[in-house]
């Protein structure tokens, strides 16, 4: 999707066409594609969830369009603005950035976030750029370790020599250099206290692994983070959660996208990342059987919906594990595993299901 | 508290104390400090909210302690397997490390993580130690940078030269060592999206501080941090929060402690925290006026508990302020300076405050 230069090029040639057809006389507009359901879709080839062609025009002259248009371009300004000035701002900075009364009126150009949301969205449409490409930035979460050297605005960070804390993972992992890698996988996993139990057994010195993790659904930082480790290494990613449906949701994003950012699958997903939770046969396999959870309702039926996603309705090996959660009727948490031994999960369990390729795909 | 080593000793003494009773026949109990709010009180001499005396004996043969007792002293068993092995558990896997049937029986030692949370707490007061130094850690958020060189892990660790990032902070900060200090005093801000933004600029580095953020309230490892960096290195800790009830109750938490966690008050508040965030005045002074957030029933509310609480009762300072938001009846976000300049917050808000020793206490 292009590189800095190519970003400002785009949103320079934005301004540039919309300024033609206004000397022209014509009325300005622009081609926003759709984010709406009906144009995205499951791409069983790239096996990503991506969206259409489909677009629609806003024009400058229309009533309806005027106050989005005005607020795109407003984007646009304040993207071309922070990437002059090389600094980054977030969404919600961004927002009172755009934030002011049209000089002579009594209207402000946004009252919600909502609306310089949007305005940034189209605008990563437009340039055919993510937002973090824009300088804004999403939310910052996350720690990692592992057996990796990387350069970060200047300074040279070994992930192995960051004590007990690890590396803070910052919101925009763009421009992160990977300087050497002695590292032969990536482990994500949703839990801090799973990292935490993890690298105080240094698993990634055993195991010759790089681990990271947020808390719950992995932010944009780390989401791109990890396709680049598995795109420009070429490091195989393992996703660890719970047996429970959003653990597996959060697979399931990792590994194919969301809807609600479809745009941005090509930069964010990870069609060959594996599963290396606990599966149905785990549980038995490690005598899990009593720390069963019952499921909620709200459990059952977002492990239904599960069944019927594009992207797992052929998938035998993942319909096997929904019929073995909805037979089971609960969840079992990783962390049970310390049932078995305070580094159990360290000692036996990931070595093993390394060792014998026991994910699933 | 204590240091490692009168930990364990404290621990073995709670078991050499039950075993006496034991083989002497008697009906072994042990003294418990009561945390219920009416053993909690502002203590206005050390300006923290403090435990009292008050105890309750909780005995083995009585059909209403027994179960709590056996849960207390599983709690002891597992927290001297974890110093004894030198490793640790989150609460939630000290709960599943707990959770199993004592033999012979149907009965789980526990049900419910309340359970084992409760017995945590009460082998912290029983043993005169935080969860940290019974090995048992809580929740990981949060990053640093600044002028300073720690020891942690024997790894040397220099905040000043980690990227975009920064150091990730654990959930336990017991056994950092400060090994170099350039900063002259800390900056803890609620939000991950302004410590970005101060990040970029490198505050710390024209301002010479550190600068700490975890996401809303922060972490006890985060206070602790805090609370280390201002008694062993005698640094200044300015708060940095929005115009906001829920922020002045984040600085009211780290610097008077909170009822909930008043047994932990003398490890983590710090009475002499000063707030650096937005003031009623600062919204004048900054131009902000119209950034206003419309006050919801439940924000005036909360200001309305601020302003009976015994520590800020007789406040003046904190009183002007919770008045001049109440006639305002609305709130005032710190990214809101955006609109002033990218940088406003940087390279005029922060200096000008410390320059002008703008703030409240």
């Amino acid at each position: 999707m292009g590189d800095k230069a190519g970003t400002k090029k785009r949103i320079e040639e934005l301004g540039k066409m919309l300024l033609k057809e206004i000397k022209a006389g014509n009325n300005p507009f622009m081609d926003i594609p759709i984010r709406a359901l009906s144009n995205v879709a499951f791409n069983p080839k790239s096996r990503i969830i991506e969206m259409g062609d489909a677009k629609s025009k806003r024009y400058f002259f229309n009533i309806a369009h005027i106050r989005k248009f005005v607020q795109t371009v407003t984007a646009a300004a304040i993207a071309r603005e922070l990437l002059a000035v090389d600094k980054h701002l977030s969404l919600r900075q961004v927002f009172y950035r755009m934030r002011r009364t049209i000089p002579g009126t009594n209207i402000d150009m946004v009252d919600e976030q909502t609306e310089s949301n949007e305005a940034v969205e189209d605008m990563e449409l437009l340039s055919d750029s993510s937002r973090e490409l824009l300088h804004i930035n999403a939310n910052k979460n996350g720690s990692a370790a592992g057996k990796i050297i990387i350069k970060d605005k200047g300074d040279l960070i070994d992930w192995s020599k960051l004590g007990s804390g690890g590396w803070a993972i910052p919101s925009n992992t763009e421009d992160i250099e990977f300087k050497k890698v002695d590292a032969k996988f990536v482990i994500y996993m949703e839990k801090a206290a799973m990292w935490e139990r993890l690298h105080e057994d240094k698993v990634w010195d055993k195991l010759d692994c790089i681990i990271i993790a947020s808390q719950g659904q992995a932010t944009r930082g780390i989401r791109r983070l990890l396709q680049r480790m598995n795109t420009e290494l070429k490091l195989p990613v393992y996703i660890l959660t719970d047996f429970d449906p959003w653990g597996w949701y959060i697979y399931s994003v990792l590994k194919f996208g969301s809807i609600a950012l479809a745009y941005e699958s090509k930069r964010l997903a990870i069609p060959n990342a594996k599963f290396l939770g606990l599966t149905a046969e785990d549980i038995k396999k490690y005598g899990l059987e009593r720390q069963k959870i019952k499921f909620t309702e709200r459990d059952a039926s977002r492990l239904k919906q599960m069944v019927d996603y594009d992207w797992f309705k052929d998938n035998k090996d993942w319909q096997k594990q929904f019929k073995m959660m909805q037979q089971y009727g609960g969840k079992i948490e990783l962390d049970a595993l310390v049932t078995k031994g305070i580094s159990f999960v360290s000692e036996k369990y990931l070595p093993e299901k390394i060792k014998n390729k026991d994910w699933i795909d």
